[in-house]
């Protein structure tokens, strides 16, 4: 499967970030009842499949790209920005053209149920992937976290105000895992992938920077579309939140984290491998939301 | 070596421990260099180790005794410290009377250096634990969580003011990790074992539940040493806070956490598991930190 996958096979790529997400589900939620969590059998089908998810990444990373990230961390954080703005996933036409001024109340239904793997858990990627760090960094994640936790207060908490736009729109739980794309599952994939290893660190670092750097652009088009529409006004307070808390979440992460952490070979090969699997990723997962038929 | 350690053989036991406490580095710590992390060889020597470690473990809690607990909340919640008062770690002798009134400067340094197994990573445990977690559980762990972050104030972060004491005592890393013991290991052991795995998130707020619980009774004891012997006062900012914090953290997790999942069968029978998990490892550790040499 992972080789038909590799070689194209668009049906056996689905059917491996499918089983990946279940695997995922294992590990990211608490059951009711005994489950296979832990079994040795099952940790080696996802090494599998994780081996074969990265690797495949890899291959959409330009030869010698990382190899030419500055080593001073201004200059590093300059460069990693530029990639993102030379990059076509910025101002991707899905956002900018089709959310905004033609997507109808069943496509940004739609749209919301393929976000909905990451968005759904932020809270739980920043709390895997801050194990282990140290000082400013785990300081910014965790404040980052307690952000997603709506600094307390229980109806402010990210997640829950994001799982109102489901009660919006009527999404069951059944619905989500048969509408989800391989692209889609592929992100949600990735994101708990870099941030579940510690020597994936760095690359988690890059790939959930580069997703909070993009959302508020993204999300501005969202909000608009959703006023075009008319819909009700609880479902779009999670995307308006984010167009300001997130610019400020990429503003600390750059300087607290990816700025002190340029020094590192490793780190600075790690985060900028994770910004282009952000970046690579999205775009594809974008170009696949913007049929000839939506655009319309 | 499993097998010998079941039979009776502490340096098997000692073995089996040292092990895994190295295993659990890996998932534990940021890397400089790649690492073994996610190697299914590993992964398969960790689970042989983690599955000793419980079955040991559960042949501490008397059969039939889960069986036992109360189906609702409160009365469940007065049964779960009913079984803590009246067990035999409770206003334990070595708090009590050895390090309140005996304990010299060596003894305080080596008391340390064995509970940093618990202490040294306190946050990391509790973002891995809530992981899929939800409500008002979700929340009483990431506000716990928040606080080991000292609120967002770098210098009231726990772990660090918790690592102050070791600049006081001058301990080292390799000192660190060749002066715990058996069931100093065992002891932190447990608790990540519990917090890594969500089937085992009852047993986890039972353990981490009753570890905050105990808390406040034994570091009374252990700032009364430290100002009978005059040690800095920087060393002890740790232990005084946790006073107040660790019992108001024990009464929202108890209220929060444990008194509404008592209508399941699954979490009544986990959570009294990990009470009894931390009460029995607690006492055993306990018993041979309290040699007749040291109560003199």
């Amino acid at each position: 499967m992972n080789d038909r996958s590799l070689a194209g096979d668009l049906e056996a790529f689905h059917c491996q970030q499918l089983l990946l997400y279940r695997m995922y589900r294992l590990v990211l939620s608490i059951p009711e009842a005994p489950t296979a969590e832990g079994s040795v059998v099952i940790h080696e089908i996802t090494r599998l499949l994780e081996n074969a998810t990265l690797a495949a990444e890899d291959r959409w990373v330009e030869p010698g790209l990382l190899d030419a990230a500055p080593t001073q961390g201004k200059a590093y954080l300059s460069w990693l920005k530029g990639l993102a703005r030379e990059h076509r996933v910025f101002k991707h036409p899905y956002y900018m053209d089709f959310i905004r001024n033609h997507a109808t109340r069943e496509d940004v239904r739609a749209y919301v149920i393929q976000e909905s793997v990451v968005d759904g858990r932020f809270d739980d990627l920043l709390a895997m992937m801050q194990v282990g760090s140290n000082g400013d960094a785990k300081m910014e994640i965790a404040a980052n976290f307690w952000d997603e936790m709506g600094n307390g207060n229980s109806d402010q908490v990210h997640t829950y105000l994001f799982n109102k736009i489901f009660e919006v729109f009527d999404i069951t739980d059944e619905e989500l895992e048969r509408g989800l794309t391989a692209n889609a599952l592929l992100s949600g994939n990735l994101a708990v992938l870099l941030c579940r290893y510690r020597h994936l660190y760095p690359e988690a670092v890059g790939f959930l920077g580069m997703t909070e750097w993009l959302v508020p652009d993204r999300f501005v088009q969202v909000v608009h579309a959703w006023n075009r529409l008319g819909l009700p006004d609880i479902g779009i307070v999670y995307h308006r939140l984010h167009i300001t808390v997130d610019s400020q979440h990429a503003a600390g992460w750059f300087h607290n984290v990816v700025v002190p952490a340029a020094s590192s070979e490793t780190m600075r090969r790690g985060i900028a491998r994770g910004t282009l699997l952000r970046l690579n990723s999205s775009a594809r997962y974008l170009d696949e939301r913007l049929p000839e038929a939506h655009a319309s």
